[in-house]
């Protein structure tokens, strides 16, 4: 008898946004292969009897590969489990996906890829940001905080373009961060959302602009950076840095105005 | 007594795909304000007792203007019910929660945001598409599918970044959107993947290229289109036009080519 993996995504934190799907899935494995960022309380759902292990890369000096991670999962479906590789958020989004699918698919191994809500979406929930906004931004951009040098030149044109971008995993180094989004072409007083362990405990937002982010305070990982115009409707007061005059906290002068340009209907 | 509003996301299609929470709020709902694109499954779970109010946009020769959306919601809540604004994917992606969001503000009624899986990720699940992926794709899109003119430069910026993009609620007119990225820049021979009704009831996979999209048959709506060079790896015969020869039904080759590019870790 042949095991199941399930490329299955934990959302990006509360399990309460958990899908009923991803729930049963979980409490019915019999090894359950995670991320670091997966939450305690997640964790804390899958059964005492099943096998869990950690193939986080970014714990410590642990180390494991991507190739062992696809070993280990095509190894413990073949003896017949039921194998949940646990991703924080989506599993299709910035997570290895592709290469898992492929080793699944070469030593024949039964998969189905259950979504989840990845962090943007969490994350803007937990600051009342609208990602899109027919009168500000009409498109939205997801990219990695990590991108090797060639990528650089991808920054440029997602800046031109006005779309809300999303920074997964900007990491502390902030100034690398605003430097590379102004040389990119951004306004130096375009709003930015910092979001630290949206929807868990913990969670945190910090408002700023493009000039100050450099000196905002580091949260700690997993973070998220939302920069564009739909950024002036983030919730007043959440965790907001008032040492800093934020000179959008009240968006209704701003909007009033902006109104005009939308009256109704598509 | 204040009632409160949850802007609700319903996730793509399949109510298995709804969050613990969003059940749960479903559930207790007095009066739920639901988009045309809300599968009846998730309808049916609904409470009897409950209001509900369809205020889709898209019903025939039905017209609700966001204006008497907001004022219902508003109004509702000020009577203190339970509302769920019930929307089709996640609420902050291409929703008008910016204009819903202000609306309550402004009337000073509680609210919440409960974030849903979006409709791209349930369709590349269904699909089996990575949106990022290491070797060909470092930054995932999301456009709407219908543009007011002054926005059709931004499908050029997005083109020449060689993102993954994803199209929603593409319309009938294939021609043009094919034409619009031609223009932009992007090669014929690009993959593409429409994906109708992804994870409900009906749910269609049609695999093609740029070149030969016109061509392609109309599926019925929801729909959304994947771009770009990582929708090779969606799922050999799912739902496949036999009657086209899909240059890259078999990836193994393609792949082994790739991996020369990416050994392991980032």
């Amino acid at each position: 008898m042949n095991g199941k993996v399930y490329l299955l995504g934990a959302g990006p934190g509360d399990p309460d946004l958990l899908t009923l799907k991803a729930l049963r899935l979980l409490k019915a494995a019999d090894a359950v292969l995670h991320d670091d960022l997966i939450t305690p309380e997640i964790l804390g759902l899958v059964p005492a009897t099943a096998q869990l292990h950690n193939v986080g890369k970014r714990c410590g000096t642990k180390k494991i590969t991507q190739a062992e991670i696809n070993f280990l999962m095509v190894t413990l479906a073949g003896t017949g489990l039921q194998v949940v590789r646990l991703k924080a958020g989506d599993p299709l989004i910035f997570g290895r996906a592709g290469e898992e699918i492929e080793a699944l698919r070469r030593a024949d191994i039964d998969f189905e890829i259950v979504p989840g809500i990845t962090a943007a979406l969490g994350a803007a929930a937990a600051a009342e940001i609208p990602l899109t906004d027919r009168r500000l931004s009409h498109a939205f951009v997801l990219l990695p905080g990590h991108m090797a040098g060639d990528q650089k030149a991808e920054w440029k044109t997602f800046v031109s373009s006005g779309a809300t971008l999303a920074v997964y995993m900007p990491g502390h180094d902030y100034s690398a961060i605003a430097t590379r989004f102004v040389s990119a072409g951004l306004d130096l007083e375009t709003p930015c959302a910092i979001i630290s362990r949206a929807t868990a405990p913990g969670q945190q937002v910090q408002l700023t602009t493009l000039r100050e982010f450099p000196n905002a305070p580091r949260l700690p990982a997993p973070a998220l950076l939302l920069v564009g115009e739909v950024v002036r409707f983030a919730r007043a007061g959440a965790s907001f840095d008032a040492s800093r005059s934020f000179p959008f906290q009240n968006t209704q002068a701003f909007f009033l105005q902006a109104q005009g340009l939308a009256h109704d209907e598509e």
